[in-house]
């Protein structure tokens, strides 16, 4: 029996905001396995900010982009349906780069186990996957907060915004977040335990951060740069820690980016910004995973997915993303 | 006797670059001394880049702006005339903040002892002063270059770069400097010892960079900021630092400053981006002093300055450094 799989392929590199027109939806038939080859029928697939990127033709990126014609790239989770690779069974769960599409064959290559007692499955696209690592690394190793320092977030209800947050304040830091709109800054403060939250769409940012880290921001945890990144540099501690996490509010630019203006203040602050990877502490990725699970377990971490089902809605699904419209982890379920 | 003092007074914040209608040029008589006072009478006055952010109005860095109608801030150096203070003696030699203009009445907090034996007095404005210990504290304790890499630094035949760079190769770094026009970069390579030194008036940086720094660049010790740093940006290699010394292209902007619009390159690179305020690095000149003092001794390190006799030139002559017209550390002597 030929099974048809649905796919979403680059079809031109947009510009600006994805367009459904930027893509071509396909169906073709599967092709069998090779030697070492496993058949992975994909369940859930990861809608993450860095894909826009993946889509630019830029070479000076951290990944090639995806090519014209290629299945637009994404890290996905299924159950394993065919093996041809001893390491694989049918039947496991695993993650990996599979791509926008209900089927993926892999070589196995950065494919992962995962196991569906631990968590619910979304959850390790979430927490448990790379926007938790990203946050549980980049917070620890490059933003380093000591007990009792202010550690402010942008997209703080996002994916990796709202993990960065909840770790800062089990590390005994004062959390600030920063997100769009009254519902998500109650959901920061009211459930996920922030001391304070900033409405960027409502408030005015610098002057709500003098109100609520009157001796400045210690570590800034960056996922969207732009003018909220160049208000937060001129509200900095002596010795802050600027990590560069992402800058979501660039992502769609279609001119040049904006760089932060404000970036002389790391002088006057005698403070840094690092980039962070999160591929660079994948070798380390148990040691978070296994925090990680401990505090979800004792319900210090909260986890919280927006799941969005049907494959066929992805580029309007996608683009939640960049206006803002997605609570918690955004996360595309293949079929109902 | 009444002394008539000389004095350049800020008379209005500059537009862009610094006019002679800024300051007023005025002689009133000096003073008598108060107890714990000391007369000083300067002999040699220090024109830094920093300055120009000095006549600004901005609150945002690390120094008071100097207030209309007040002296014009500046290091200088000179001679006790007269003392009030049993801390210094008439004919020592110090320097310290104390302006642009002929005579200075100091309490004696931050005000050193020279010894002139040890090196010509604007020696101490320049690689034993500040310019030097920004150098050496900067590219020692920030940027950290390690044996053979590769080290870059921007205004190079300038009093901080050409320093910066020296040490570098005393440290085992290839380096390579970026100046403005084909007789200073002849001058890095030929007298200095620099490996390679780019024309940024004549040369395309980005270009030049992927020839001299095939492997990207370890360490950028940036003064300049503006298109040089975005162009550097791009060619990073993993794990750089670059150390954010000063901005000398944004100093005379009238719109904001131009942030780095490649900044994410930090997170591509896992680059990291710092500050530094020499400052900080005052408890430690000593350490500096004696290094560079032992490497002046014995020829490896070499200094060079600019010097212009005559007070009253003093707005046009701070202008040379941002037409990139000085020839090592600028220095005015007040008078011949």
């Amino acid at each position: 029996m030929t099974i048809t799989n649905h796919q979403f392929r680059l079809a031109r590199r947009p510009e600006g905001a994805v367009q459904r027109s930027d893509f071509d939806y396909i169906g073709e038939a599967l092709r069998a396995l090779g030697d070492g080859e496993v058949q992975v029928k994909i369940s859930h697939i990861s809608l993450d900010p860095a894909m826009r990127g993946w889509m630019n033709a830029s070479e000076d990126s951290y990944m090639p982009p995806v090519a014209i014609g290629g299945v637009m790239r994404a890290i996905a989770l299924g159950q394993v349906t065919e093996s041809q690779n001893p390491k694989f069974a049918v039947g496991d769960f695993v993650s990996g780069l599979l791509g926008v599409q209900e089927y993926a064959i892999s070589d196995g290559h950065a494919l992962n186990k995962v196991d569906p007692r631990l968590a619910p499955l979304p959850t390790f696209l979430g927490t448990l996957g790379m926007p938790g690592l990203t946050a549980y690394f980049g917070l620890l190793e490059v933003g380093q907060p000591k007990q009792g320092e202010t550690v402010l977030v942008s997209a703080a209800a996002g994916a990796v915004g709202a993990v960065v947050g909840q770790i800062a304040r089990i590390k005994g830091a004062r959390v600030i977040g920063i997100a769009g709109g009254a519902d998500k800054c109650r959901y920061l403060v009211e459930e996920l335990g922030f001391d304070a939250a900033i409405d960027y769409k409502h408030d005015n940012v610098a002057a709500a951060l003098k109100q609520h880290a009157p001796k400045g921001v210690d570590v800034y945890f960056d996922n969207v740069g732009g003018e909220i990144l160049d208000a937060v540099l001129l509200n900095l501690a002596m010795q802050a820690r600027v990590v560069i996490c992402g800058a979501i509010s660039q992502y769609n630019n279609q001119e040049v980016v904006r760089g932060p203006a404000n970036y002389l203040q790391l002088l006057v602050k005698r403070a840094s910004m690092r980039g962070l990877m999160v591929a660079d502490y994948y070798p380390r990725a148990m040691e978070a995973i296994m925090a990680m699970g401990g505090w979800i377990k004792s319900g210090q971490l909260k986890t919280r997915e927006d799941i969005v089902v049907g494959l066929e809605s992805f580029p309007e699904t996608f683009q939640k993303l960049f206006d803002g419209a997605n609570n918690g982890k955004l996360v595309l379920q293949v079929a109902a």
